[in-house]
This record gives C-alpha cells, sequence and structure tokens, in this order.
C-alpha cells in the first residue's frame, strides 16, 4: 500500500475529497427553503433533508460506530429514521412517510452533518494511513453522490407537482441551435472484456471483468431529441399497439403516459391546444427541439426505436462502444449535441438498454449490511449507461450500471438507437 | 335592522370580531416551523399553511371578489389551489396533493391573510351597517373558527406520526384525581322542538327548528374516561365479534385498530409490555385513567356501550338534554369531570351518537357555491354533539351538528353513553 | 298457545309451508345450467348453488344439529363453507371466492337440500306442537324468502356480465300502454305508531313498535318511470355536481356511473349512438318508457329528486302511507303503474328512503349466532321500503325494513318521491 | 419443399397431427364436471372451457377466416369472447371475467371444436400441400399444446381453492424410493451456439440461432428435491432477509409466501402442528421427500440457491448443458431421479434460469396479429428451461424459452443448482 509518505498524502488527499463532497450536498439544498426540503412528492422519491441525513447516517452508522473509541450517536432515533434498506441495521422509518419527518427540522439536520463531518475529519486525521478505512470513506463518497443526483431529480419532480412550476434555478436555458441528423457509427463487436479494471474505484456490480461476445453493431451518434420524439408523438405513437412491449401498452391504455413526464400542452389561445413546453430545473420553458429527450421510460424508449426500425442497445454493446470515449460532465439539462462522432455518452442523459440488471458472472456481494449495496435489487430492473447532467463530477465511468425499473420515468433518462 | 346607530356599533362589533378570530388562526400556527405547517400526514387531514390559506380563500372568494369595486385576486392561482370543495367556484387541487404545495412558502401565506384582512378592513368600515355583508363576514369567521379546530387535530395528527412524538405544547399534563363512576340523569322526553331558534348565528344544517318525539331516556352523568375504557380493552373487548358492527369487526379483524387511535404502550422494561401512554398535544403522556377517553371510532364507541349494557343516545336525546346546560370552553386536551349533574356535555370531547347526518324536516340548502357548505356531506356520516377541547371560545351551540364517517378518529371524539 | 287440536293444525300447516317455499327455490334454478349456477359475478353477489346451500345450511345449523337425536352433518365441510356471516357458528368461506367452488357440485347441493327436507319433515312430524320450533322453522323460511329475491337478482347481474345478454326466461316483455304524470298524495302525519304489531312474523328489526312524530307530507301517486327519469339524464342530470350528494359525485366523475345499472345504449346504425335497451330477466329489451325505473342508487334516487324539486320520503312517511295499502305481487320485472290513488307500493321495485338503517327506540337483538341475523348490519347502510317484483309472495310487509348501501344497484330498487 | 408425393404424405401426416392433439384437450376436460370447467381462479389463470375455445379460435381466426371460401364464423360473439391479447384482431373480453362466461356451455363450446375440426379438415384436404397452410396449421398445434399445459395448471390451481382439496385423478401417488444426493457435473463453455437450428418447428423467440460466450460452469445432477427445501424451510430460509432480492423479501414480510405454493400444513393432533402434505393432481398426499420441489417463484429458486452456496443457471448454460441430452415426458406430477448422470432436464420441472426474457440479436416479430405473440412480452419476465411433468408430448425442444414473472408459482417450476 505504499510508503508511509504515500499514505500520508492519501490520507490528506482524502481529506479534502471527504470535505468538498460532503459540502456539495449541502451546495444544492441552498436554493430551497426548509419546505421543499421537507416534502416527498412520491414513494419513489425522498425528501432533500431525508438525502441529507442518510447520507451522513451512512458515514455514522457503517465508520464512526465500529471505529469511533467513544462511539455515541448524535441521535438515537436517527439510526431508525434515516436507515434506507439495510436489514442488517435493523428497522427503518417506512418509506412512503419520509416526507412527514418534519423534525428533526433542516437546522438540525445540517447540525448532525457538522457534527459527523466534524468527527469523520478527526478519524481520518488520527488514520491517515489506513487502506480499509479510505476504501469505507470512498465508497460513502460514492454513496453521497449518488444522493446528490437523487435530490436533483426528486426536487425537480416535487416542483413539478405544483401548478406554479417553480424553478429550483432562476436561469432560463438558452435555446439551442439545430442539429443534424443522427449518423450511424459501427463497431465490429467481439469476444469483449466487459467489467471495470482497476485501479479506481467502482462498485461491486461492475465486477468481475468477465468476457462476452458481442456482434457487430452500430449505435446512433446523438442521442433522440425533442425534435425527433415529437414527430413520434405526432404520428401517433401513443396510439399504435403494434409498437408497445404488452406492460407498456397497458400504461398507455389507461392513460397514464401520452408523453415524455415532464412535457406540458398549455392553452396559448382560449381555442385550441398551445405549443409544447417542458418543466426543467430552470422552471417551465419552450420545448427545445433540438435537446435531447429525457424523463422517458423503457417501454417508451423501446416503443420509439421500434418505430424507426431500429432497437436499444444492450449495454455490452454499450460499454463496448464507450470505452475509449471522454468523460463529460452535465449542467443540470441535457444539452444539444455539439460535437461529430460518438458524442453525448456522458453528461447528459441516461441511456436505457434492453438489458436486465442481472449479476456478472462471478459476482459476489459484500459480507455483512454494506452487501445489500446493490445485490439484492438485481430483479425487474434495466442498465442504464453513461451519466446525466445532473451525475456529479467524479462519479463517471463507462463501466459504470444504473439501474431503474422500465417505469421509472423521473430521472434525466434518454434514448439512444442501435441497429 | 336597528336605528342607524346600532347599526355602526354592529359594523364596529363585526370588525372587531373579524380580527380576533382572524388573528387566533395566526396565533396557533406559531409553535410550529414551516415545515410543520407544510406536510399532510394523510388525505383526510390539511396542511396547516392550506388551513391559513384556505379561510383566507373564503373571505376573498366570496366577499371581496363579488363587493370590491376594483378587485384583483392577490395571486391568480390562489383561486384554484385553496377551494376545498366548492364545485361552484371551479376547479380544485387534489386533495391528497396539499401536503405537495411547498410553495407558496409560510411567509407568502401570511403575507396573503395580511393582505386580504386588510381589503376586509376597508370594506366592512365603507359598509357598517350592510346586513348581508356582515351575515356573510359571520359565516366565514365560524367557517374559519371550524379550521381552527381541523388545523390543532391534523397537526396533533402529523406530529403522531414521529417516532420522535414531539409536543405542540411544551407544558407537560398534569395527573387527575379520580373520578367517581358515572350516575344516570333521566329525562322525561316527549314531542320536543329540535333545532335552532335564533337569533344568534346557526349553520344551515341546525335548521329549521321542527318537532320531534322523544322516548324517556337516561344519559351518563360524565363521559367514559381512559380507566373506564381499559377495562373494555383488558377484558378483550376487541377480541369479540359478538360487540361490534359488522363494519367495526372487519377493521378489527383486519389488525386496523386495537385501542384507540393515540394509545402507545412502549416496552418499560425488556421483558414483558409497557404501560398505556397516551400522545397528545403536549407530547406523549402516561395514561391518565380519569380524563376522558377519546379518539375513538363510532365502531368502538358503539361496541363499548354494547360492552357496559348501554347505547348511544341519538342526537334529539343528546340536544334534548343539553338545553339547558351551560357552555364551557376546553383547553386543548380534555379533562377529568369535576362538577356533579350533565357533565362535560361542552369543551372536552365531541359525543358519537347513533344518528346519521341527514337534513332535518323542511332543509333547504342556500343557492349558489355556498350551498355546498352542509348538505352535500348528508349521506354515510355520524352526528357528533357538543364541543371539545379544541373548539374556540364562541363556537359551541347545544343544537350544533357535528359530523363525520364512522370510522374517523383523529378528531377529540368520545363516549357518552345513554339507556 | 292454543288447544291440542289448534296446535296439531299448525303443525301440519308449518310442514306445508315449509315444503312449499323449500321447493320454490329449486324451482327458481330450473332455467339455469350447472355453470350459471357457479359463478359469482362479485363479492356482493353469491352463487345460486351457494344460496341453495346456505340456506339449507341454515337449517341444519340452528335446527337439526341442536334437536336431532343423533345428528351427524350431511358433510362435515359444509358447517364453514356454506356459512354467511355467523361468526357465532365459527369460521367461514371467504365471501369473494363463492364462485370458486365447483365442487359440490349442483347435482350434490341438491341432494344437500333433499336430505336436510327430509330430516326436517320427521323432526316437523315429531314435535307438531312445538312453538319454539315452529318459530325457527317460520325464521328460516323467511331467510329462505330473501334469499330467493337475492338469487334473482344475483342471476341477473351474473348474466348481464355476458356480451351475449342470456335471458333468464325466455317469453319476452310486452309493451305497456302510457303511464300519466304523478299526483301527490297528502298525509296529515302526527304523532303515529311506528313498526310491527303482532301477531303475524316480522323481523326483530321491525321492532319494537314504538311512537314517532310524522309531520304533513306527501308522497307521488307512482314511481318514477323510465320515461321520466330519461328526462334527467337527457337534461344532463349527470353532468351537474349541484344535484348530487359529494359521494355520489365522486362516483359520477370516476365514470362509475353515468345511467342506471341494466340501461344499454347499443349502436343502431354505424353513424350515431342507438337507442336505449334494458336488460331484463327476459333479456335485452327497449327501454320501456311507462315502467318503472330501476336498479338505481340511492344517490341517483336523490338527486333525481332534487333535479324534479322533491325528495325522498322517510321510513316513517312511507309507512305511515302504507298502513292501508293492500298487499301486491310482482312478476320478475316491474311494471307500469295501472290503478289510481297511492300506486306501486308493493311489488314493483324496492323505494329508497332517507333513513339510515338504525335500531328502533328499545331495539334488542337475539341472544346467540341469530343475533347476527341483523343488528350488526346497522351502519352506513340505508332503508328501503316496499317489495320488488322478485320479492317472493307471504313475504311482504308494510313495516318490512329492507336495507343496502348508498351505492347498491344490482336490486330491483326505484324512486317514489315526496316533499 | 419436395415431390408432389412427399407433400401428399405431409398433408396426411399433418391432418392426423391436427386430429391427435386437437382431441388430446377435449380429453383433458373429461375427469372435470361443466362447473369445473367453468371457474376461473385468478386473473392469471384461465377457465379450462376458454382454453377450449380459444385455441379454437386461433385456428378459425388465423386460418380458416383467410382461407375458407365462404368463411362465416362459428358465432360472430366468439370473434371477442375468446381472444386472449391479439390487439391487431380487435376488441377483447376482459381477462379478470373470463370465468363468468356461464354461457356459451361447455356443450356449446365442445360444438364449436367440431366444427371447426371439420372445416379444418376439409380445408386440409382441399390443399395437401401448402407449405404456409401447413405452418400454420404447425403453430396452432404448439399454441394448443401450449394450452394443454396451462389447462392443468390452471384446473390444478382452482381445485386448490376449495377446502375439499378434490383429486383431478383419482389414483394415489406412489411413495419414492429415496434419492442420492446431488453431483455436479462440469462443462467447458466457451463461445457457444445459442437457439433453434432446423429444420423442425421452433417459436420466433428461440430464433436467430447466434453465437454466446459461456464461461466454465457446472450443474446439480439433478433437481432439488422436497427433502432439500424441506432443509431449508426449517433452517429459517423464510426468516433471513440476507437470503433474498429485495422484491422477494417484500412477499415474504407480508406473509404472502412461506413454503411452496401447494404446501399445507395441517394438524394431525390437536396439540401441535402436522406433518406437511401436498396437493397434486391426485388430491391431497403426504410431502414426498425424494420428488422435485415444484410450484416456487424465482424469488424462492433464488434465495434456495444463495442459501446453498451455488446459484441458478443462465438460459445459456441450461441449453448448452442440454444439447445431447434426451427428451422425456412426464405423468402430471414430478417424479424422484433416478438415472446418473444429468436428470430430470425434461419432462418434471420447468427450471428457473437468472436470465431475464429478451430478444435474441437479430429478433424479428412476424408482421400483423401473429407478431404479437412472444415479442411484446420480453420485459419484466424470466426464463424457465426444460419442459414440465405437464408438458404435452411432442412440445419438448432444448432450445425452448418458456418465460414467467418471477412471483409466479402455479407453473410446474423446480430449481436446478449451478456453480
Amino acid at each position: 500500500m505504499g510508503t508511509p509518505y504515500e499514505r500520508a498524502a492519501a490520507g490528506v488527499e482524502c481529506a479534502a475529497e471527504f470535505g468538498q463532497v460532503r459540502q456539495r450536498s449541502v451546495h444544492l439544498a441552498e436554493p430551497l427553503s426548509p419546505e421543499d426540503c421537507c416534502a416527498q412528492s412520491m414513494p419513489d422519491a425522498s425528501p432533500v433533508k431525508w438525502h441529507l441525513a442518510h447520507t451522513t447516517w451512512f458515514f455514522e452508522t457503517f465508520i464512526l460506530e465500529p471505529r469511533e473509541a467513544d462511539f455515541r450517536p448524535f441521535h438515537p432515533a436517527f439510526r431508525v429514521l434515516f436507515n434506507s434498506y439495510y436489514n442488517g441495521v435493523g428497522d427503518k422509518h417506512p418509506r412512503p412517510q419520509r416526507g412527514l419527518l418534519t423534525r428533526p427540522a433542516l437546522a438540525d439536520v445540517l447540525a448532525y452533518r457538522a457534527d459527523v463531518d466534524r468527527r469523520m475529519a478527526r478519524l481520518l486525521a488520527q488514520h491517515p494511513a489506513d487502506p480499509e478505512l479510505a476504501a469505507l470513506v470512498e465508497l460513502g463518497l460514492q454513496h453521497e453522490q449518488q444522493h446528490q443526483e437523487l435530490l436533483l431529480t426528486d426536487v425537480k419532480h416535487l416542483l413539478a407537482q405544483s401548478p406554479l412550476f417553480p424553478a429550483y434555478l432562476d436561469a432560463p436555458l438558452a435555446a439551442s441551435a439545430p442539429v443534424a441528423a443522427p449518423a450511424w457509427v459501427d463497431f465490429d463487436g467481439g469476444l469483449a472484456e466487459i467489467g471495470h479494471r482497476g485501479p479506481g474505484f467502482a462498485f461491486d456490480n461492475e465486477l468481475p471483468r468477465h468476457r462476452q461476445y458481442v456482434a457487430p453493431f452500430a449505435l446512433a451518434s446523438r442521442l433522440v431529441t425533442n425534435g425527433d420524439y415529437l414527430e413520434f408523438v405526432e404520428a401517433g405513437g401513443y396510439r399504435d399497439p403494434s409498437l408497445w412491449l404488452a406492460e407498456g401498452w397497458d400504461k398507455v391504455a389507461r392513460g397514464e403516459i401520452s408523453h415524455p413526464l415532464y412535457w406540458v400542452q398549455r392553452d396559448e389561445v382560449a381555442s385550441g391546444r398551445g405549443a409544447w413546453q417542458e418543466f426543467t430545473l430552470h422552471g417551465l420553458q419552450a420545448l427545445d427541439p433540438a435537446r435531447p429527450v429525457t424523463h422517458v421510460s423503457l417501454y417508451e424508449a423501446d416503443a420509439y426505436a421500434r418505430w424507426r426500425g431500429a432497437r436499444l442497445p444492450t449495454e455490452a454493446e454499450w460499454e463496448f462502444a464507450a470505452r475509449d470515449v471522454a468523460i463529460a460532465c452535465g449542467d443540470l439539462h441535457p444539452r444539444a449535441a455539439g460535437s461529430a462522432g460518438l458524442a453525448q455518452m456522458f453528461g447528459e442523459c441516461w441511456q436505457w438498454t434492453s438489458s436486465s440488471y442481472a449479476p456478472y458472472p462471478g459476482f459476489a456481494a459484500a459480507a455483512g449490511a454494506l452487501g445489500e449495496y446493490n445485490g439484492k435489487f438485481m430483479i425487474n430492473q434495466y442498465v442504464l449507461r453513461g451519466s446525466s447532467c445532473a451525475t456529479p463530477h467524479g462519479h463517471t465511468r463507462a463501466t459504470y450500471r444504473n439501474f431503474f425499473p422500465a417505469g421509472a420515468r423521473w430521472q434525466f433518462t434518454g434514448i439512444r438507437l442501435a441497429r
């Protein structure tokens, strides 16, 4: 594990990264009122305040509790209140009732964060070269970054429930220049190595690296845009059952979905339907035809692809294609494609694949409560690849496997075609 | 309508009462944080902030809009956001989603209140002797007083969802002296006049006054206490279907009810079940056997009465007995009986009757949206009589008809036996 | 209880009546296939076969088991399978799963009936003058008559689920002559005696007879017809919330009700909506404007009355008016009014009242399992008076109290206006 | 397509096979009463009568209607009544209401079958060498064989709802000899060809044959037995969340699953729990420890495998291993393993794999309504391989892909371990 000097330097770096990531969570809550931070718009979403507390609970429970000599919990009730899904840790507050936790107040949760941060800093200073501690801190920070993205998508969903359509960010979005039609980028495929190869951090679900045969394929050079998708809507895509998976058509037939989640069609004049708008973190904006379509379910992505005579990529194809693509970071709303070649792989929208979320051959979950992190969710979910405009800097890899149920729409999900 | 002098005096009095009632709503919210005021614990309950806004909306919509010369709404979206159930006014924000209205913030709602109060004061000063205006103001204030009670019971329900059991009021409850067994107070009955007789305010559902034959009956001299009810619980009252109405037993059999809503049985020691406590607006308190049992459904009240070989009163019996009883006001939690004779008719707990909520013979709802106030709810609800510890001063009458579904438990409901 | 001769004669009469009532149940099933007799169209309805078995279970459980010297059950499992709701008897087969009881077969249930009938006949012959036995037999027969009506309404509901609209009876309905507009029949009211007065049979819920004050009122001389009700439909009655109780409007707004249950509007020509038809036990028939509207909920009856500027009667008013009206029997579908005066009180449609189903003053349920017959259902149900075209001969009284939830529509329910 | 002689011979063979398969469906219904054939025990299951009619509808709709010169439907309503899920054909009778179709009677459905069989025979005689017709007939027969298996599992589910536990077959099951512990059978894997290779029939979901890399693996030499699984139950397998996928644990925690679907634990003596029994098509039988465990969900299969330190196979592994295994046919209940080597691959229980049901690379659904056969269900389902004791003779292939949701338990599903 390196020389003492290297280890001390690693400890300092770890502490610095800890401070930066932790500070960013608080920063993300700054545009919001205590009320905004408390409400829960649906069982799948969590309050901002809960995200701030739960990520802190992670450090307190998995690092401070077993390692602090004189450990005492910040508040004994928080162990239950802010446990998400770790059966190994004990009881949990019921998920659909997180929005009823008006106490502790936002200020109390910020005090909780400050206390745990102080104790974590002390612990890191005491053990600058403990690799097991460093690994747990790294996991805690990656976990917090996942919640930073969820915090943004959850608060977007909450604000979208209001007829006032309040903006998270004041600045309006600029209109984009038109984009060209997508090209097909071909790949030879072959017997490929799939999954993470060290030395950096990866989640257990990216391991082990293994061989997989990938037949020749092509990916679209850019994401599907609002303009592309509007053609599908206007051509009656939501009225033709032959385009849809049976489960998706059931939703369409029940009237649950008829356009992307945040598209809004408001009356412009008394007689007649208005132009499409899109609710964004910048508030309600005219639908920009050049930006990627986002907040679609796998059902919609699949139906759109079928309508275009194409299909969705598998996750192995996507990873094969992305291996040498430079990581890009996003800006809280997907941007129009600019570059040539294989564009928008990272930093705009998560890209639905046709691959169900399953363990890689040889996958083994960690022992204890942390083993619940990923493995137990490998059922009835589908893999999304890439990253989104809400993914934090430093949280992106070509091997990263995000996953959601096929009907989920409140993440920044988009469509890349394959054939 | 009196001399000009009398009318001017009435105008001043109306303005003064307006200010007092309106101020009390704000006062009730003072112990609460913005988060406490925003959350909604169940579809039947509303956020405190919503109560503050909706009562204001009532004055703005039914008084200012038709009477202000240059009427402009405080905010155009509020007409829909804060409409409760008046189809005649137009669209409504969906009731189960009131807790997602993090905007407008509490401060904005308080500004809304101040603006409407200012404009109402101006209108009242301009029309000091307009009897129709005075009647509408009176209705608006009575409406606001109803919401003051709901505000308290709704926030109690919200706070009860937290494992922290936070108190609305800091001061603990004092233990009560023991109370004697109840006596039976006999009434001759006969052909009685039931319903409101002027001149004071009454809701339309208390009218018209009409004749009803009441057979001889007796009422218990006091409410059923926690101690009385605990005997029922410990005797297996919740395990014997022969005591229950079929719908009530269904709830018991599904495990939905097994004790009054806010009773809590916490472990005192590791081995064995603890003593009963009760969640109150003063926080969690030891169950006081002398205080009235409260937060019970009609199903529980009926089963308890059957177990005691008694029954619940009809609303006519209750009104007949209450005609000459002095009004008393409450103190946010029911108190033990003190006086002799027919005690605790007012100011402690609403008393379930066996009477369904139905129109009096000759009842006619008002025209227009205000006609939706009462009549359309006269189905599948049961009448409660008296008033509770949360009923505002000045909002109590012997002819008052409160009503809730048989399963409702979050109001201050209690039990008075009859035979 | 009379002389020995009278008692012997009463015993013979009891046995004869037993045979007639029991035989009629079997007769009612004759037009049906074993499959028709097995299916259950909704949890509120029961299969024909279940009715045949449960009424037999009643005699076996409440008469043979305690009185037969060498009692052995016909089949030990039937005690649970065919218990409806008597907690005092023990476990029950879940109500919504009655339609899955393909075994015992219809033939086996008919054998069960024959066996119990034979043993009942023997018991009645052994105890010709036992008044307690006679009373239980009478209760069992009245119970069976109630199930005969349910059998007909349940099988009508089942047949209505089929797109083939099969008829229970082959003969088509004849068109009726037009009927005149209804007149108002006035009653003075006063302090009236309400409830059953001996010596004949009555259910416990018709007792005790008691005094009630009835203000002067008027009843419509006939039931509301299909033609009357069609005016309400065509005038937009189902689109105006001001006509409806709030719960009823919720159903309308959700699209659950938009016309009487069995009205069908079929395309006559490719372009345009067809004429109204009505599904009857005689199959699909053209809607006859002269016949009474039937299969409406209390919500619809109430809204219709409000639209006509009238109201529904109370049950005391209805009984007051019906005291001297001759009983008439029906013919499996309501017929147009023929006579003058107060017509159609019996034998056409049950008439919704505005009275909730509540115990009469002094009501006491019987001890034991039979005490569950009526009392435990006295909550959230409304009283219907009269009788219907499906009520058996000999099962009608002016004091009879039928009861159903406000939303029930599959009985032969109709509307009589009051004011 | 061969010489004229070969073609004529093929036509005769086709007609003979048609008659045999069609006759077997009728034969399967023979032990059942008309009531047994009509009832529907849950929305996922269909009545026997519906299976008999729907398979007939398939031939009438997809073969007779486009090919018969003077086509007239047997009954115009059947087109809707017996359409399962083909949007391309038009409306469908709602699936959960199939059990309410008491009409047409079973006898009428048998007449429908006879009529379509007669017309099919005539058509086949007219076109003895039409390869497109022969392919459609083959598809229709394969479709009918699928429904023969469903008919058996659906009727088993129905009979299991009855407290009488009626048997489909009279003969009791014989006890099996004990079986040895399973061995591991190793496979090298490699770049394998997966999917059907002609010339025989295959469903579109088995195509196209394609390359897939399979890492070295091992399969258990036999299926998991009741005895094996009982160890898991008795060791608390249903009480340990760490063994379960999160969705599966939710079901366990809600009390929905605690043992295989048809295991029954009846009281043998008044005090204490009885021995395990198993409901089978032969009625209730003592649980045979040597027979394969069956009627388990994927959740249970996965938890069991984890508890044994093993895993479920992928579908590619299973197919790789099964390539040279001889097909065996079953006997309506799984039998104990007899042979050495890789036993029980076919004819006992469908074997859950960890593979989600997804299109093979290059999969293309057929055009028109028949394209709805498989493709639209490729979401949130998991593949099962092999065949079961209820799979018809001639309906088994190593490349066959059966699929059900992870929670489905009413099929003959079992467990084969991999590592």
